[in-house]
Parts: structure tokens; C-alpha cells; sequence
């Protein structure tokens, strides 16, 4: 994927999931600086906890100013223009699809780029993914989505898998949109149908 | 310690802590990728946490797949073999016992082989043994069992603190089984017999 | 600012965060070790996420003994000497309001150090501050401070701005001095006056 295409595709994800983060804040009465620090963890989070693990410090998010001022300015554009609270717990859950989705993407690639193998390049775009929304959750005291028993981890791995398979084989960038178009439509399904995936035999749903 | 015998106790103790978040994983009701997740949390955690700190990355867990597949295959197997669900909370306690036993032995051995002194490879020890622990209990929303008021970071102190000297001085690696036994037969017991440690005086238990 | 100062400052911060933790561990009747590890993650955790954050591995906290053994001892002296419980709540949030004020600092001047950028210095000393505490009332189940809807984040980000600022001109070091005073100031105003901050328009307390 070329540098260019993989910052616009990160900037892109930071900026939902930072959205979601500030969402969060907002709804929890935190003022401006509140509502910003629970938009940057949310949106910088993932991608931080990356660049930790795959040796890339000081990460992109400290680097480079971009990384931090569209986190910040997307939490201010949330905090004076959000829209009505009712229905936001909503858009919440679709933006952070499509954070996912391309978080899922971005994530496996830079892990390939650094080396790792198809499987750690995909477990790490898996927690890319989700590691934002978990901070997120976690910080704000939310049970965080992964761990609410909806189809959520699998979309995120079946895109992050494909991601480090176009990333390893060199396939032409067009094929990540595939991937995370995989990742964004099933998991949108699961929302929109309350898909759920078959739990362990015996754990009966209460 | 040879570095076959530290594998392995590594790869042991990183199946039964996974085995414990793929357990809390399968009452939370999750789906088969959900209980993965937490039981790749709850296996990696505490060494790439070490890992991190030591400035070992990409770390172990990600540079080597046998520590991706062993907890993932750890996950399948809890998932569609797990036993009723009944008196899973004892049988997580008791795997939960042995995790903590074998990694703040690991994690010791690590520390100290990365140079870190003994005090600093004592505490690096105990977090390796508490903090997958502590991150499936975050993660899932309990209580970390370490600050549940039961005598549980002590042991772990201490099998650390062994582990330290043991590889400090280089006694022979017997020694080693000596230092998880005394933190895993603590444990145990304080388990069984409701042990709990001094608290401080004037802070009645209520 | 002076090797030896930052030293100090940093050991004083590392103190009264400890503090926090050790009381936060002593009113949840937790035994000594687990008081010193909630005093340790405390105490240490913002510091350690900075340097993780930077690249400064092993994290001073594991390098020099000092950084461990401040906490530890404090941990003790709280555990065996801690006034009467009842209005500990208070002292807690005074003390956590000065190692806030001093950890902003100290965080934005090393990664000034580091060479980061001053939006960049200011956000890494406003996570240095805020980390520990985070950290610690994650751990122990509690609602962040940063996200109870108090004046928290905004003080702390004034200081470290004001302390980026400073380093990265190389004013003389008294005004670190000032830079953490506004910080800490503005942060027991509110918290004597019940000073809350702006919050989203739309977005009424309940």
C-alpha cells in the first residue's frame, strides 16, 4: 500500500474512532480538555499500542502532528456540534465499525511492514482494531464492546487476516478496500440484525 | 535456565491462563473469537508486558507463533470442551494459581537476564504474573483478583523474588520449580483455607 | 532543567501518587504487597508510559533502584501510619492534585528532552500526569478522576503546555516552579469550589 494511501486510511480511522471517544465524553458531561483526552485514547490508542509492540517509538501519534490534531479537532467539532443525545449511543456503534474496519486494515499492514509473520501481522491488526474502542470503554467504565457478546471480533480478524495476506503477497492496493469492506459490512449486519455468533455449547444464553 | 526449560514453562504457563480468560470468556457468552481475544489477553499480557518494559519487542509473543498458537488453540479447546459451567469460578482460581506460579518465575528469570537488578527483576516477576491476570479482569468488567483482598500478591512476590536470586547467583535450574512451588502451594492454600493477609490497623474489614 | 531537580521533582511526584494508591489500596483492606503494588502501578505507571511512549527502555522506574524503592516505602509508611479512614477521600484528592501539578511537568521536560514537539511534549506530560491515577482507579474499579466531570484535564494540560514551552525555549528553571503552581492552583480551586468546566452545549447534567 503506498505511504500516502495508508496515512489518509489511518488519519480516516483515528478520526471516527476519535469521534466515538468524544461521543462517550460528551455524553458523560466531561468538559472541553475531558472530552478531548477520551478522544485521543480512543482514536490514537490502538495504533499506539502497535507501534509499541512492533519496536515504532516514539509512535506516528507523537511524531507527527497531524496524528494529534485531527483527534483534537474532531473532539471539538463533537463537542460544539453534536447532535441531539438520544439517538447517539447509535451512531456511537456505527462509527466505530467503520474506525474497525479501517483500523483492522492499517494495522496488519504496518505489522507486515515491520516484519512479522501472516498470523502476528493479523492478531496485531485485530488489536489495532479494537484496542482504541477498548481503552475507550474500559477508561469510561462501559463494558467494552468486544466483550458484550456480539459478532464483533470476528469481523475485525476476517479483515485484518486478508490485509496480511494482500500485504504479503503484494497484491495491488484495491484489495485492502475489499477487506475492509468485509470487515465494515458484517459487522454493520450483525448490528443492523442482532447477529450473534454461536457461543460455547452448554453456556446457554441467560 | 536453559532456554528450552524456560519455553516451556513459559508456553504452560500462557495455556492455563488463557484457559482461565477463555473460561470467563465462555460465561460471559462469547462468541468463539471474543473468547480468544481474552484468552490471548489474559495469556500474552503479562509478558509482552514485561517484554515491553525490558525494550524486548516485537515481542516474544508476536516474534515466535508457537506463543499465538498455544492460547488460541487453548481457547478452541475451552470453547467446545469446556466442562459445565457451574463451578468454573474454582477451576479458574486454581489455573489462575499455577499462571501466576510459573510466570513470575519466567518473568524473573527474564528480567534478570535482560540486567535488570534483582529488586527491579523481582517486581518485573510479579507484574508478569499478575498483569494478564489483571487485564482479563479489566477487560471483562470483575474485580482484579489481586485487589480482592485475598493473599495473592505476596506469593507471587515471593516466587519472584526467589526466581531473582536463583538467577542472579546461577544456582542450578532445579531451584526454580522450588520458587514456582512456594508460590503456587501458598496460593493454593490461601485459596482453600480463606487465608487473607494483615490489613492495615484501623481499617477494619466491614 | 537540572538533571538533579528533575530528579527530585520526579521522586516527589512518584511519592504523593504513591500515596494515593497505598490509601486507595488501604480503604479496599488490601494486604501490604497488594498496598504496594496499587502504590507501585500508581506511582510509577504515567512515568512508565512516558518512557515506554519515547523509547526509554528499561524505564528509569526499572533502572534506578530509587524509583522503586520511594513508592514501596511509601506504600509502608501509609499502610502502618495512615490517619483514621473516614475523610480520606479528601486527602487523596490533594495529594493526587500534587503529583498531577508535578507530573506534567516533569513529563512534558523529558519528552521535550526526548526531542518531541511541543504539542507532542504537552500531551505525553498531560498522559504522565493522568496515567498513574488512570491506571489506578481502573485497577481498583473506580471512575477515573479525569472522567468524573471535574476540572481535571484542563489544569494539568495548562501546566504541561506551559512546561514545553519553557524546556523547549530553555527559560530558566524556575519557572517550572510556576508552570506546576497553575497547574496545581487551578486544580484545588476547583476542587475546594466545586468548580466544573464548560460542558457540550445540548448535553445538560442531570
Amino acid at each position: 500500500m503506498s505511504d500516502t494511501l495508508l496515512l489518509i486510511l489511518d488519519l480516516a480511522g483515528i478520526a471516527v474512532f476519535a469521534a466515538t471517544g468524544a461521543l462517550v465524553g460528551v455524553r458523560k458531561e466531561l468538559d472541553l480538555f475531558g472530552v478531548m483526552v477520551l478522544a485521543l485514547i480512543t482514536g490514537l490508542g490502538g495504533g499506539v499500542l502497535r507501534d509499541v509492540l512492533i519496536g515504532a517509538v516514539p509512535p506516528a501519534a507523537l511524531d507527527d502532528w497531524r496524528y494529534l490534531v485531527v483527534p483534537a479537532a474532531t473532539a471539538v467539532l463533537v463537542f460544539y456540534f453534536h447532535p441531539t443525545i438520544g439517538r447517539m449511543e447509535k451512531q456511537i456503534m456505527v462509527l466505530d465499525a467503520i474506525g474497525l474496519s479501517l483500523f483492522c486494515v492499517t494495522g496488519a499492514v504496518k505489522a507486515d511492514d515491520a516484519g512479522l509473520n501472516i498470523l502476528a501481522a493479523s492478531v496485531l491488526g485485530l488489536l489495532t482494531g479494537v484496542g482504541g474502542g477498548m481503552m475507550r470503554d474500559v477508561a469510561a467504565g462501559r463494558v467494552p464492546v468486544i466483550f458484550r457478546g456480539e459478532l464483533y471480533a470476528t469481523p475485525a480478524f476476517a479483515g485484518a487476516l486478508m490485509a496480511s495476506v494482500i500485504a504479503h503477497e503484494n497484491y495491488a492496493s484495491a484489495w485492502y478496500g475489499l477487506a475492509a469492506a468485509v470487515c465494515l459490512v458484517w459487522r454493520l449486519a450483525a448490528l443492523a440484525r442482532g447477529w450473534t455468533a454461536p457461543i460455547a455449547p452448554g453456556a446457554d444464553r441467560g
